[in-house]
């Protein structure tokens, strides 16, 4: 792809570009890399400061530059074009997206695929090889299901939505358009729900189901389980690592980030834009408010407000356990202290 | 069903409901809900006090009730039938089961599974598509195998057995009566053993096998690996939650719980009715004793006795945890005070 | 097979065992098993001075005995065969290794596999029931897919490289020679990338991919992530145990472990022979020096120099964690000597 054409198809005002800007640079363009492995003919991109020095040294012939005239001129010095953005990752994305796109099978049902012949089916969908479609389910346009996948009865699955290998999407789940299920996720398997008796553990029924509205991702070998009752939702254009753990009947906002590792309990609720780091933890019932955030590795016990950041385990406010676990390293030193005080 | 069949079915003693008091109604129950979620003609559950405001407002035609005439009598006030017990959340989950059976396909062999010729079959055993079944496995009447699930040679599995998609069970691994195995879990595959030597890690053979008791229930994307020589046992009743981590050579007991993201190092051994909160790990060789709990997110690197709680990382005495928990928070006071103290 | 096979095989030196020096014993071995389970017919092994008890009283008739000469003794007046070593843990894998091979099918493609015709195909390749390969990819001699796995495109896989039941590895990931990726287990997934708008989170598209080099294991429904540009890489040698997260872009050095539940953010780096201990994390960008250690359940925040050991949440010193956790247990006390000082 020539350079004028990834400015066009990336809609950036040519006024923010080198080519705009009356150079003449328009290299061929082979591909994309990190800015430390850029060969010729490739974009690359430097988001901030501590990266600008690459400029000098890079061998890519195109870059994305943060509004910063002096980058420029050091690009146009080296014959390297360049897009100016206030948003350089960003823009790199786009830019990623226009020359790469994860592959897909074509649309068809392969030969070795069961599907059953209750099963609708929209528009350009793909049944991979081997994959398995039971009786009842709903398939939007575009969906596509990658090999090895199982889809449990009465499954609904919207538009687009890309199910990939060796998942398990189970009875009366419902997934949105636009969702990504990575492979071996498995969507609303029965909640952990048990009553202790005086002979053992009594399971409680799980006869819920599981909904993923628009825009979801769930990682690898990530479990969002059903309820015995009600739903387990996760809402709109919220994004779940690998190996997470949804328990049933937790409630998730639009827009959340579940990072790799991170357990919900059941029935949490989480409002919108809640950010959750890798290995965390969030006991049974804990509400956490719009854009609260767990950092990683923490447990939580108690409620998090709105826009609150909490740390630790058991978790406490951020500020607080950044104090703590530098005096915890203290400690040595507190305890000889009170020795020599002779108490 | 009509409530009055449903309290035969649940063997519910007829003075302790509505109905047998000498109540008339007898609703037509369509399903079941959370009281907070219930419609007309659903049945719902008040498991004690914190709910009981409930009854004045839900919508539930039917209601299961702790022993409380005064709940009793507000829920006849709104014609709400209603069943009394001393475990509303017992005879809750039983109601569940009279209204909601997971699904199951139907008894027979999918055409698209791959069963070897030397597989012993019980009756009514169900074979799902594009299942793998390989020599010398025995299976139980009533075993439900779902899609996609891999059965290695000489695995065993008892009656009623149901293992779920995309499930794989390793050579000679021994599943008992009645368990349920979640979709992805993989039972029996090699344990982590690795010999130091100078060129690298000699693998350790993993000769050994491993066994699940009756009535086992192994969450999604679980693991529990086979040892060097011996066995991996789970004892009867056991329920692990999902993405569990069962090391090799461990022993489990009997009833015991291991909530979700669990992790067992090899070789530990767990009493009968041991109970782990999810993200908690439990080192290497290390005893638990009947009755032992681990708290969340703990880490135990020393035997815990009978009957004992324990928490923390590493693992203490629960009590003792409780306490560091909230000093370790006021650090910074006592810092200060020692600043102050001049020494 | 006889014991005197069995040294053979092992090209243990003849002086080295009781045969060697004169022992007429040459018994008959069925089977290994651990010292305290060993019947009569069994090799044994005992590790260290902890386990020389079981000489006197193992039903074992062979054992694999350290360099101590009254053990042998004692083994001979008990008419039991023995092996001397300086590594009886090392020889005991390499016993084991002659009595015990895991399963693998036999060569050739199974009726119910879809194969694309474009793949190229060692001599002597396994391809289980219902596994899936996609168009381009390359297998190496000697390479099994167990059944159901699902290779994606252009996937290169190397020589003996075994791949077990329900695995998915994903478009252009590089499997080395001698590899064993356990069951579940996905390879070269989309990693974890979004970039944050007003709108939501917009997808960064992951056109790297993952590259394993010779003989590493990947344990069961364990993650390694693709990344956006370039490649995530695990080095010669490396063992990763079960549902490890390896995120996009990271590089992982030769012969490292990393046990059960460990994360690993994107783009961490490795040196060789770190270890990492079960359910610990490594946030973002860290760098890890050669032979560094991270002790279980621990939070590595910083880089770690070649050859320390950290420990802890977040990660210190392990001899300065050693302290802190037993002074924490100390704080009631600490607090109380406070409160009596008056301040």
């Amino acid at each position: 792809m020539k350079f004028q054409e990834l400015i066009e198809r990336l809609k950036v005002p040519a006024e923010q570009t080198s080519f705009g800007q009356g150079g003449a640079l328009n290299p061929e363009l082979s591909g994309i890399s990190a800015i430390d492995q850029a060969q010729a003919g490739e974009l690359s991109f430097i988001g901030g400061a501590a990266f600008a020095g690459w400029v000098s040294k890079t061998q890519a012939s195109a870059l994305i530059l943060p509004q910063d005239p002096a980058l420029w001129q050091a690009a146009e010095d080296r014959h390297i074009a360049w897009i100016a953005t206030d948003q350089p990752r960003l823009l790199f994305a786009q830019a990623l997206g226009a020359f790469y796109r994860p592959w897909q099978p074509s649309a068809g049902i392969h030969p070795t695929a069961f599907v059953d012949p209750s099963v609708q089916i929209g528009q350009a969908v793909s049944i991979g090889a081997n994959a398995s479609v039971q009786a009842g389910v709903v398939l939007g346009s575009g969906v596509c299901i990658h090999a090895n996948a199982a889809l449990y009865p009465q499954v609904v699955v919207g538009d687009r939505t890309v199910i990939h290998a060796n998942c398990v999407i189970h009875e009366r789940s419902v997934l949105g358009r636009d969702c990504v299920i990575h492979s071996g996720a498995v969507i609303g398997s029965e909640g952990f729900g048990f009553v202790p008796t005086a002979t053992g553990w009594e399971k409680m029924p799980q006869s819920g189901r599981t909904i993923l509205e628009d825009g979801v991702e769930v990682g690898c070998n990530s479990a969002i389980d059903r309820p015995a009752v009600g739903e387990t939702r996760i809402g709109q254009g919220t994004k779940i690592d690998n190996l997470v753990q949804v328990g049933h009947g937790c409630q998730v906002g639009q827009q959340c980030l579940l990072v790799s590792q991170v357990g919900l309990a059941g029935a949490a609720q989480l409002g919108d834009r809640v950010m959750i780091g890798g290995q965390s933890g969030v006991v049974e019932k804990i509400k956490l408010g719009d854009l609260a955030r767990v950092t990683a590795k923490s447990l939580v016990l108690q409620d998090v407000g709105a826009g609150e950041t909490v740390s630790g385990i058991p978790a406490m406010p951020n500020k607080l356990w950044l104090r703590t676990v530098v005096l915890i390293r203290r400690l040595p030193e507190l305890f000889r202290r009170g020795d020599r005080s002779g108490s």
